[in-house]
């Protein structure tokens, strides 16, 4: 037997990350994304490259929609201490980038050195939140480490499972720093129910990633599934988030190179 | 500080999956694997499909090599009982298959199917090598639980950590059931260390495969590393199962597409 959450009717609690329609700037983004009825949009730095981000942001709001998170800072390992650092000043940008967007949060990919060994590259990761948490607090942004799904161990992210993003989040304990769960990267995992309970007692749960795991998966990065072309409980995973506590957005980020050639493909016929 | 396993300067303790060479018939692998001094072979079926597994064993045996393990049985989990029927008649032609040929054990994949429970799959997994354990234990055949990374969740293993499978065999608790410990589906887990001594500690450590992973991997399947390609710290894994107990066979399992062609180069060349 399996708990599934209900289905969602609206689209009020729907959120559409930049990069699922990477192919479209933030204009086009916002005019399909409000004509279909979609309440949220994470914005992917990409999307806002060249631009004013309170102009982004006051667009948004205008559009009628609300800005969920700025996506993405994070990459803080490095074998140099002087690239640690300049990662460090980057993500303080990015905070900055946030709060001028009005974005509640930011999304963190955390980072690894190929080769670097993981626990090293953890401590990197813990220390240059850390050297963010104070600024992130001043600003009003929140920071959200997202877990990467183990095969990006080597060069995305040392911080793989839940349970290890809600153990760095009780280390750090500021009140600014929580976890992103996205299905995606933890759907597998067998204590995943347990740690998403523990992460709602925490209170600490910022953000709900979908997608879904297509079988085959043809590449590392860009073939990501839309919701229910794959393998992925989105609804039973959907209401354990919602058991311990979630209400924000349902958010899908989406890499699929496949998708962005049918958006490439509308637009230009269009 | 990284503890390592010192080097090993000669090959007797060196064993080849023959899929590594996959291109080559057994009697050319043997060959060549003899010719360099390799004292270990791990054969895949395909490789002795056709033949008589009697004669293949002691073809090994007579060329100086020892046989370290059938690959693979397994695959158990299937939407309807009669196909989980045909896969346990099938797993148990295997253990048949690995004592004609002198394997000491056999791995096993143990299978998932895509959009079933990963719960559902673990049981029909359990069940699957519960029904085929007394056949090994008669034909003095060990099963060896190989735990497959994350990324393979969706079809090939529900077992995708080192703890679930050590979960798996302490349940089933037989002694003819132990478990293979792979490095490129483990390293990246932050538990890797405690789980491989208390599979140490339940005696039942039966095989460590070894290649790398590599930055970029371009493919799911094919595109695994010679060790020292990648970033997985294998000499330092290798410190861990021989500090638990493990004094066996290194066991070399490679699917490489590069590799395989270069194969099929030197032959053709040559």
């Amino acid at each position: 037997m399996i708990m599934e959450a209900p289905a969602i009717r609206d689209l009020k609690r729907l959120c559409i990350h930049t990069i699922t329609t990477r192919p479209w700037s933030l204009e086009d983004a916002v005019r399909h994304y409000t004509a279909v009825g979609v309440a949220g949009i994470s914005v992917w730095r990409q999307a806002i490259e060249g631009m004013n981000p309170v102009q982004a942001g006051r667009r948004i709001r205008e559009a009628g929609m609300e800005v969920v998170s700025l996506v993405r800072g994070g990459f803080y390992p490095a074998e140099r201490q002087s690239d640690r650092r300049r990662a460090v000043e980057e993500n303080l940008r990015i905070i900055d980038e946030a709060a001028a967007l009005g974005a509640p949060h930011v999304v963190l990919v955390c980072g690894a050195v190929p080769g670097q060994p993981l626990e090293e590259s953890r401590k990197q990761i813990r220390e240059g939140i850390e050297a963010t948490v104070e600024h992130a607090a001043a600003a009003g942004v929140k920071l959200a480490i997202e877990p990467l799904h183990p095969m990006y161990a080597d060069s995305r992210s040392a911080i793989n499972t839940l349970s290890q993003a809600n153990d760095l989040a009780e280390a750090i304990d500021s009140p600014v720093v929580g976890v992103a769960v996205d299905v995606y990267h933890l759907w597998w995992d067998p204590d995943l129910e347990g740690q998403i309970r523990r992460l709602g007692r925490m209170g600490k749960i910022l953000a709900f990633h979908i997608c879904d795991w297509k079988t085959p998966t043809g590449d590392f990065l860009y073939d990501r599934g839309l919701m229910g072309e794959g393998c992925i409980p989105i609804r039973r995973v959907r209401g354990w988030v919602e058991a311990a506590g979630f209400s924000g957005f349902n958010e899908v980020e989406i890499f699929s190179n496949e998708r962005w050639t049918q958006i490439n493909a509308y637009r230009d016929a269009s």
